[in-house]
């Protein structure tokens, strides 16, 4: 058996045919007939078809030696994958889940780097609960330790801007960290999934170091735009384009199929940061949405429980109405960090302007800047996981991983 | 004292001085040295300053008279004013609140209508409760069996969609009905409440017979947007045009100065509905939104307490944590209406594609469709206030006054 020779070969009861290619690594190299060369680590058995069949240019040669070379992206799984057949959300994933999987149904994905997987868990996203970011931090730390050159987590996309936005502040990252999805299952002619994971890797081996999310910028397959881990919110329950990037401009674009990343904000280098970990966060943190005549003791209910954090949803500059002030202060009384956000979503809170919001200021009540409520409620479990609570009071305004724009942006960021 | 005298007229307080024009009614009428006239009920004193100082031409005289004959326009202050110095949230209006002041303020407004003006109550938008609907509701009936040619109501920018929501559920209103605010105030050069009144006028006037929010369109003073009661939201804290029409199009443009009406999507014409009243509201009604790992007792909660509906701000298409499920089920089995949206905000929620979803339907949730969550909750407090629970239950997802969308249109509007 010798390079040039058109093989057979088993690995986990698939099998692949092609030409041997020269390997510097412990993986025998085969040249698919697709064009595309594969790794296969121990495989079960190798058949020589026919020796020697083709020749091998020194251009072939070169080609197969610098793929092994290649950087390797770990992709890790939640409990939906960008390859399978299977819908992402039903978290129906097969147990045999692993990068070969994936570069079968997405070939492309070869050109840009070599592949490693594993399946942290297998949940459906809406069942998404803080113990699993603990799960997914650790994860994502090992693997970066493990000298990843990228990580890209596939989730679900109900809770993906909440779970990316706990990575966000859990881990510091001198590589990409990259969460995707798919709004249309890959069985689907519309499907959003190979494009996306494509755009995934292109920028999990970028020189971005920074947590962010990569989805459909339109809802043509044109361009993918990598939002920033905790400014991103899910925008519409079915659209391809369904993320966007709220208060701030998206990190940068992916045109598709060039692959030719442009960047559109300023962010964090691949290597700026050093790894590190903080994975504790308190999850009696609750967010609670103001309405118009709402009873203040769902306040007194959360504190009655023992919770630590409120986030309040409130109208228009960050307002609830009068009646809830004495709860708010009795909270506060307790130690229970309170922080007013806007339901507006857009803009910042302000609570200097009008009598309620300075009430709310003198009853304790802390501006979550131009956070988003979901966001914020992340940003108080992770402080009160971490530090004491006169120190999480703190640091609830003060930018740490992105979350608050010194200027916030109005508008959907647009291609001119 | 004759036409064309110059005078001095005092009224509440106040002096106008211009020339005396004829009148058809019992309103003296004085053209002012800004070239507009102004109709005066019952002054205290009239002088005479120089007799037929100036010549009225035949144009003038006609004018004059037309002048009072032009349609009524009914003001309905809830604590903020479209002519006032004074903020518009701080509510700080001054008691004698007329059309007088308005007019005065805004004198554009006297080529358009004329006005009344009633302050309904005077509270702060963030301290709006459904009690405060009701007495709108009720006045607004009153204006327009007083035959108003249209009405406006001036409102706080904070809730005011949910107002708008809750009015264009209790009424069936023959005329329009058009909610108006300023996002900054009338002190400040970027005011946009003048451009805001004028256009609100232009609509009370116009051919809609429906619920309608009027607000800049633009950041710039270049159109108003006329949108649905029941389809907009404040999408922005601080902006002159926070207000966008969601899953629909705005009902049509204003363009400014020159006020001219373009249509963009159908609209119920003025006349086509009878006036009707259904003001009854149930409060005991609450809106939750869910974030991962929440917990369901949240939902026990307001079970407890004797809640008859609640509304859920569910991830994506409309989900939750299945360990919700077994509190959702006993909430329906106690009776509760319970109806699921999403914070999306933007797209249909549909609960029948995946297992949670159909679970969650199976315990008995209600589809929301593609309602905003604010306008289900204002909506499930009218439903259980006028109606039997059964037949609540029927309607959550009928479309009553334009809140449901038969097609979702998933893009802000904007000029082509």
């Amino acid at each position: 058996m010798k390079s040039g020779d058109r093989v057979k070969v088993s690995s986990k009861g698939r099998t692949y045919e092609g030409v041997l290619m020269p390997s510097t690594t412990d993986c025998i190299v085969i040249k698919l007939d697709n064009g595309y060369n594969i790794g296969i680590k121990n495989p079960e058995e190798i058949i020589v078809l026919e020796e020697k069949s083709e020749k091998i240019t020194e251009k072939e040669e070169k080609f197969a030696i610098t793929e092994l070379t290649k950087p390797e992206i770990a992709i890790l799984s939640t409990g939906g994958t960008i390859a399978s057949k299977v819908d992402y959300r039903t978290g129906a994933v097969t147990s045999q889940f692993d990068a070969q999987d994936i570069l079968t149904e997405i070939p492309e994905l070869m050109e840009l780097a070599r592949f490693r997987a594993k399946l942290v868990y297998n949940i459906l996203s809406e069942n998404m609960k803080p113990e699993y970011w603990i799960k997914l931090a650790r994860a994502v730390y090992e693997e970066i330790e493990k000298e990843a050159y990228g990580i890209i987590i596939t989730h679900g996309t109900d809770t993906m801007t909440y779970s990316a936005a706990a990575i966000s502040f859990m881990l510091r990252t001198p590589v990409p960290i990259v969460f995707v999805g798919s709004q249309r299952s890959s069985d689907r002619p519309s499907s959003d999934s190979a494009m996306n994971a494509i755009c995934a890797s292109k920028v999990a081996v970028s020189d971005i170091g920074e947590v962010c999310v990569v989805m459909h910028g339109t809802s043509s397959d044109d361009y993918c735009l990598v939002h920033r881990g905790c400014k991103v919110r899910k925008m519409h329950t079915s659209r391809r384009d369904a993320f966007k990037s709220i208060n701030a401009h998206p990190i940068a674009l992916v045109r598709y199929p060039s692959l030719d990343i442009q960047k559109i904000s300023e962010y964090k280098k691949r290597g700026e940061e050093k790894l590190k970990i903080m994975d504790r966060l308190e999850d009696k943190c609750a967010l609670v949405k103001y309405t118009p005549g709402a009873e203040p003791d769902i306040i007194d209910f959360y504190v009655d429980k023992g919770y630590r954090g409120i986030v309040i949803e409130g109208t228009g500059l960050g307002h609830v109405g009068e009646h809830w002030i004495p709860s708010i202060k009795r909270a506060v009384e307790e130690d229970v960090v309170m922080v007013i956000t806007s339901q507006c979503l857009f803009g910042r809170v302000c609570d200097r302007v009008y009598d309620t919001g300075r009430d709310m200021l003198r009853a304790g009540v802390i501006e979550g800047e131009d956070m988003l409520p979901e966001v914020a409620l992340v940003k108080l479990m992770w402080l009160l996981g971490n530090y004491s609570t006169e120190e999480a009071k703190k640091l609830v305004n003060v930018n740490i991983a992105g979350e608050i724009s010194e200027r916030s942006l109005h508008d959907y960021y647009t291609i001119k």
